[in-house]
């Protein structure tokens, strides 16, 4: 068998690669170790940026989420208690839409055309260097998929990046002394918008599915066991971090799930190693403070798709020789966001008492200041995807 | 001997709030432990925010700076060799004042009126909960003087700080891991406006004096001896961390002054006891990256002015009462900015890959982030200085 590209793994970021290479005549299979079932059984962040909102549109996978999903024109930040709201639209003329990252996985699903092989066993990547073709057992028989080019969406524990020896790879990594435990509960939110919360005790978030599923999150240690966790120690918990008058129209209930993840950021330099390119969890990692995980995978596939598709279409290396370095720069902005509100809203065991107050006017600064808002805004709503530079002004 | 208020301390902020207090009707007394002229042979720093051009004019010592001071309306930043200017007026509607602190003092110093003491020796603070004095000794003979008020201005070694028991004043500290090593030379500034710049191999610091007098800065391990540095091998590091073209433009000469100073951020809390009420560096020290040190001194001063004029004119504590936690916040901001450019632009000896990355990241969005920019500029321009909140809208 043979295919243009293949795509390993078939999250949203896999989904949307092979969805733009097929709208452009580029013929994608996409390999999944997993089930399409797994696959959506997996819970994850819901805010998208603005740039994402467009990439669905491009992809015509986004009718379900206009119909749906929650256009938020703000968010609230609290600090001890002390809450003031951004306007995002009012600050950067732009929103946030609430939408799980499964609701988008399903809605990709839905429009795809292409092969999809869910199962897939032993994924192996070969000869990467030359003319690459990947190996991969179904139901117990052996195939072979020749391709001219590899992208690897398989996440951070995946395959891909795995392939690739140790030596050719860089890697930038903090690990956080803390995780989030979050419950998913069938009880409207807390309040129409998302509240981050920073307490001494820790911090919390009131996120949201949609207008009768809400998701919180309170900071916990990196040692805490679920298991110690009623749902009445959950709300107790999270109603001591927020403000007195949020804590006191939250609407409790059984939860529905209950989880604990830790808090990291990861990056892997280059993300391109001969035909295979890397884009999404496979190549970074960030804490989910700020919701950018999924957008951040959204805007390396919309890159990688543009390079892959001047590569297949035009038979053009310029783009595939940038996607790397090009990528990057807005993967470290995104980076240095995530880092900086993780920082902003956390306690951190190790802190000293100088730090503790300057994070304290960090945030009396932010609410202060007009600009210090916009820089938040702009980072939140999502920085502009910029086209590879070669072709830049083309359109 | 009776005053209204004795102000220890004759630097540029005891004088300041000597001069607003004398303006007002308000009798002071300045004591100075060292003489006129080694007060003005410390060298200083030469940013003046716009808030300090304003209190300048107020004070009626603003004529000279007008006349040789050179007002900026950007500021150069540099990232191993990739430099950005800000345009600080284009930015914020504001600009700063390159104009020595040697110079503020001796035009305060001018246009004061009151009593000034220098060479105050064994300076000591008395009865600071009930009624005030303090006693010194002249030229061997001892002297009292009974007073409403104190304001410590006599700096982060000052007696001030010092006569309260340690159990009252709770006190913030960063001590960084490393110095500036500084040059004074008789040559012409190597570019109109300051550079900025990070390198690998450390912080420098293009300032100047006037257009004839440059004042250079290299961050150095905090053990480095001054000894160690010819003219020579100054010029060969500061030229190694410049852009080339900066580099190559670099007018060099005999130091006229050489020294290493250590960076510290420092905040004592709360900033009255009693009758006592500290200001200026006795209150709190920043690290020199963005200048704020004077100008944090003279907003100190500003609002301390009015709260003692509303005390000793309108009998009124409301002023007083107010000060240390409105004065406090103000503080907080300018440590935060000054702390963030600090970090920003020097090399830490226990920096990670990751860290250095962040830094990198940090770096490449401000100047690709109007935001981001016009937050920088409007710190380094200098926030606003409200007035105490139960005058604010009074004018």
């Amino acid at each position: 068998m043979r295919t243009q590209v293949v795509i390993v793994g078939a999250g949203p970021a896999g989904l949307m690669l092979g969805r733009l290479l097929e709208l452009a005549g580029v013929d994608a299979t996409i390999l999944e170790r997993k089930s399409a079932d797994y696959v959506l059984s997996r819970i994850r962040a819901g805010v998208l940026e603005q740039g994402s909102v467009d990439l669905l549109e491009r992809a015509g996978a986004a009718g379900r989420m206009h119909a749906e999903g929650l256009v938020h024109h703000g968010v609230h930040l609290s600090f001890d208690g002390d809450s003031h709201r951004l306007d995002l639209t009012q600050l950067v003329g732009r929103s946030v839409m609430v939408y799980g990252q499964t609701e988008v996985t399903r809605d990709l699903m839905a429009v795809r055309n292409g092969t999809t092989i869910y199962e897939a066993d032993d994924v192996t990547l070969h000869d990467l260097d030359g003319k690459p073709f990947v190996t991969y057992r179904k139901d117990g028989v052996d195939h072979r998929i020749d391709c001219d080019f590899i992208a690897g969406c398989d996440g951070y524990h995946g395959v891909s990046r795995a392939s690739v020896p140790a030596s050719a790879v860089t890697t930038y990594e903090r690990v956080y002394p803390f995780g989030w435990l979050g419950i998913l509960v069938d009880k409207p939110p807390v309040a129409e918008e998302l509240i981050y919360a920073h307490h001494q005790r820790g911090f919390a978030l009131c996120s949201q599915r949609s207008l009768t599923r809400s998701r919180y999150y309170v900071q916990v240690p990196l040692d805490e066991k679920v298991e110690n966790w009623s749902d009445d120690r959950f709300w107790d918990e999270l109603r001591s971090r927020l403000a007195p008058e949020t804590a006191d129209a939250l609407k409790t209930g059984a939860s529905i799930e209950k989880s604990i993840a830790p808090l990291r950021s990861f990056v892997a330099e280059p993300l391109r190693f001969g035909q295979l390119f890397l884009a999404g969890d496979a190549a970074h990692i960030v804490p989910p403070t700020g919701a950018k995980g999924l957008n951040l995978a959204m805007s390396d596939v919309a890159i990688l798709a543009d390079a892959l598709i001047e590569a297949a279409v035009e038979k053009s290396d310029a783009g595939i020789d940038q996607y790397s370095s090009h990528v990057l720069q807005r993967i470290w902005k995104a980076e240095r966001f995530s880092w900086w509100m993780t920082s902003l809203l956390h306690t951190f065991p190790e802190s000293d008492a100088f730090s503790r107050r300057i994070q304290r006017a960090d945030f009396d600064y932010l609410v202060s200041s007009q600009a210090a808002q916009q820089s938040l805004a702009e980072n939140y709503t999502g920085l502009p995807i910029a086209g590879l530079p070669h072709r830049q002004g083309r359109g």
